[in-house]
């Protein structure tokens, strides 16, 4: 048991010693089932995450036939004992960091060489783990793709695109505010709120069942047409899904494509992928572009480190190097602060194109997940980190204190290290 | 229109051109759902079965990490003017046989070698169509290599590996009569019949939404421990579904594995596919081992060019020729006739190992599932075909009269052709 909160730690949570899923069938009491909610429940969750595609309809996201972008690989077995001073003063290891982070798996990009990758419990290297907002940042790389090849103005209101969202918050917004999520919009993300929006937004997904007598939407459009504002646009980050949810929406129109196509054709493809990856979808087929990419660890870090280099990963520009730097350049760091609850963890950040960018020292951004899905991307140090995990708490600036320090020391360490 | 019934024809009907699921979000007369049943619909079907992971709860059957097998390629145009006299005596070319049966793809190796391919509708070469009962070939097969390893005792009760099973139909059968179906069991497959036991089949398996107020099985296990004998078992090849759902579950005990995981290890991964497969599974998480498998068919080729070659594929023995052998020798003929139904398009044949084997002068051999989902291996001819279809009839009976002609046709025309 973690002795903080109650919650058991990750060897006495780990999904195979406790035999979720195993046997056939498995035994009433270790089932893991989409209708009784019982798949977004910890430590169920440990197993879940790794399996999203066997709880609900999925679309492929296919790598396509090219080759696979190999990695080159130089492990390094030092860095389990690098030292960590964590946010609460604690000095651990890094191999305990990832224990007490419930990792399910790490990948760790070193000038594009795997220096180190690890699976735990039920992560593996080919089986695709949910993403959640982690999503986002692929959306928002898009979108600003979309908007270089001047198909999609980021000035424009978004009704301009989606007429139907006119009576909702985003009737008055325009691209660029959704895109740096900058609307005033009243669905609050509080996961620990009961009447947060958050629920009814999954409810119409379909990753929660319906209230009893069908009540509410029943799919991402009919509930996006509906959200009310609240506040004004413009004046301050306000993290929402349901923004990713509305670019989402846009880039099908500007693209006349699923959006998993778009991101099939845009970027999986040229990655030189090793896996598809697949998108959660609702009832009518539309993917949740806030939350539901699941993908495997080494793609994401094929992501990672085509961001690192300027767009340009296995032989091509994959995006355009005026891309990247609109998102590394980041937003007002200004607008960002009001958020307040990242001021610990993230002091002086922003968000641009549904990235997190740290404006520190290293010049480090991020996409971040709830319950601790990370690409961690340090240009000093030209290091790429992407990992899994299934913590039992929700919200990443929970998990930051345990996390963030880690990456900022392995960071220094390869530094410090020089070449591979 | 096909004058002959009133369903549109395979132009008329393509999804394309019906614009089914097209638009963000498609309008609602152009969605295809789940909860509803049109997924199942004809016209619908002809989008749905390209696209099955999108209705449903899914699991994988990873390819592994292995080379793919690169199939040789020498396409001949000849082919589509190939003259073939249909089961009526209507002649038609080979182009449009494929038209008349509603193809949604083809593939047709000749020595090993793809001397056609060609994708209608929503088919594609990337995409996993629904296989229906091919699904049963591989869930055979897999019985009789585990048997052939003695892992499997086909002549123990079945009740031996599956002790729940007790009260049901399969209380006093053994393995080898529900692998070679003929067991007495009822569970009709009349898709005719709104009460056959099919239904209620695939209400537990969770394809069908349940019937209001939750009445019944909720999972393919609960349905399988209260199926009803009916009639004797080992006196008639009696084509029941059910029998796979029962050897899937056998399989899982003797294996220890999920059966997506061992189709995997023992098949998949050792073919050299080109793509991951996918099994459709329950609400616990157990794959539809009669109907659930998806797949591109060039790796359904590529599975046929194994059995056409004694299970010697990709530089390996696959499954060791004494597994081919006992599904090419086929079963008893004579409890095959006493299913009836077969005279006219299958006269002679017999199902052995849950593979359809004529017993013809060219020792052909098939896999076959509903709406014209076929792997057919003519030895003689060195040929194999895999197709996947979205007739808007379900039984093959009623397909035959316009398939087995051209396969038969093709075979007798490469014969006469020679080498490639």
């Amino acid at each position: 048991m973690d002795p903080d909160r109650g919650y058991p730690d990750a060897l006495a949570s780990d999904p195979l010693h406790l035999g979720w899923m195993q046997g056939s069938p498995p035994p009433p009491d270790k089932t893991i089932r989409h209708e009784d909610g019982s798949f977004l429940r910890f430590p169920q969750t440990r197993w879940s995450y790794s399996h999203m595609r066997q709880f609900g309809p999925t679309v492929a996201v296919p790598r396509g036939s090219a080759p696979v972008a190999v990695l080159p690989r130089d492990e390094r077995g030092d860095l389990d004992t690098l030292p960590i001073v964590l946010g609460d003063a604690r000095l651990v290891n890094w191999l305990e960091s990832l224990a007490l982070n419930y990792t399910d798996g790490i990948v760790v990009l070193h000038r594009g060489t795997i220096v180190y990758e690890r699976y735990f419990g039920a992560g593996a290297q080919h089986r695709p783990h949910i993403a959640f907002s982690v999503t986002k940042s692929f959306v928002g790389t898009l979108a600003a793709l979309l908007a270089h090849e001047q198909l999609l103005d980021t000035r424009a209101p978004v009704t301009h695109y989606v007429p139907e969202l006119a009576r909702s918050a985003y009737g008055d917004a325009t691209v660029r505010q959704v895109m740096d999520m900058t609307v005033g919009v009243d669905c609050s993300e509080d996961y620990q709120d009961p009447k947060a929006g958050i629920w009814e937004l999954l409810r119409a997904a379909g990753i929660l069942p319906p209230v009893p007598g069908g009540a509410g939407p029943r799919t991402l459009c009919d509930y996006l047409v509906g959200v009310p504002k609240r506040g004004a646009h413009g004046e301050a980050f306000a993290y929402h899904t349901v923004n990713t949810e509305v670019l989402g929406w846009i880039l099908r129109r500007v693209s006349g494509r699923p959006f998993a196509q778009l991101l099939s054709e845009r970027i999986w493809q040229k990655l030189g992928a090793e896996h598809d990856a697949y998108m959660l979808i609702d009832r009518a087929g539309t993917e949740l572009c806030g939350s539901g990419l699941a993908a495997t660890l080494r793609d994401l870090a094929r992501f990672g480190e085509a961001l690192r280099l300027w767009g340009y990963f296995n032989g091509q520009q994959i995006l355009p190097a005026a891309v990247v730097e609109d998102i590394r350049r980041g937003a007002d760091a200004a607008h960002f602060a009001r958020a307040r609850i990242y001021s610990t963890s993230l002091p002086g950040a922003s968000y641009r194109n549904m990235w997190w960018v740290t404006h520190n020292a290293h010049g480090a951004f991020s996409a971040r997940g709830v319950h601790g899905q990370t690409i961690w991307i340090d240009p000093a140090a030209e290091m790429v980190v992407a990992r899994f995990a299934s913590h039992h708490l929700a919200a990443n600036v929970d998990i930051d204190p345990t996390s963030l320090p880690c990456y900022e020391a392995l960071a220094r360490h390869l530094v410090r290290q020089g070449g591979t």
